[in-house]
């Protein structure tokens, strides 16, 4: 773990990546019992005539890529750090089972923040990746990070 | 079970409700260890003095919300139909063990495809609300819907 980043420390187009994480047939099952119980998540039979076999959740994928996040991130975040929400949430491609997924973030933007004195504003690309390199999902995500210098 | 619905019989101002579901302690660690590692979600002793108490993830929130939706829906939705994406993502305020919640969806817009003739366009709000009555999660989703009378 290196030192926690600080807003000053960010700059456009800084890429990190995180992963990867390999998805089973029985963690996809497990989740859509638990979360989204369409037969495309959770009966392989039905699943195989309707989608070609057995796809995760969108909201497992999501939730798998807030896995590799948090804990595949190569730095620490100052304190105070807090995400502001996500938008534009797109499921790209199905994920089957075996399949191996790795997180890009991109940053995008970088702005002090207008309201709050001595804070700003970060904007991330997030694309999930599978093991062929082909995006499965794509969401933006910002933050508000701390000034070191305030 | 009624009739599956088509586009037809889409009408903006339409609301439905789903639920409730109540989280515990164990099933916001038990999300949180698997999607979410951060002490906040896993660990009520740090939880305590940095949040007053475990809170769930964010996306345990809206795994909780697809679940709502898929099990607690009060109609069956056309084959076809399928979801576009979501939008807008926001967490409002923590989801905190013992919370019940439950969801309103809200239909925004009905519109025809201009690139999918026989197919129209619904997009809803939906909102995950806490026992109290207060929003915790919001976004905004949309769905390709097919038209009885193409």
């Amino acid at each position: 773990m290196t030192e926690p980043m600080y807003f000053e420390d960010f700059a456009v187009g800084q890429v990190t990546e995180a992963g990867p994480v390999t998805v089973s047939e029985s963690d996809i099952i497990e989740f859509g019992k638990q979360f989204d119980p369409q037969p495309m998540h959770v009966d392989p039979a039905v699943a195989a005539a309707v989608t070609g076999g057995l796809i995760a959740s969108g909201w497992h994928t999501a939730s798998l890529t807030m896995r590799l996040l948090v804990t595949g991130r190569h730095y620490q975040p100052a304190p105070g750090t807090v995400g502001l929400g996500f938008e534009s949430l797109k499921w790209l491609k199905p994920v089957r089972p075996g399949d191996t997924l790795r997180l890009r973030v991109e940053l995008l933007a970088v702005r002090a923040s207008t309201s709050k004195p001595g804070w700003g504003i970060i904007t991330n690309k997030m694309t999930t990746l599978n093991q062929h390199g082909e995006p499965v999902q794509e969401m933006k995500s910002s933050a508000i990070v701390p000034m070191r210098n305030k």
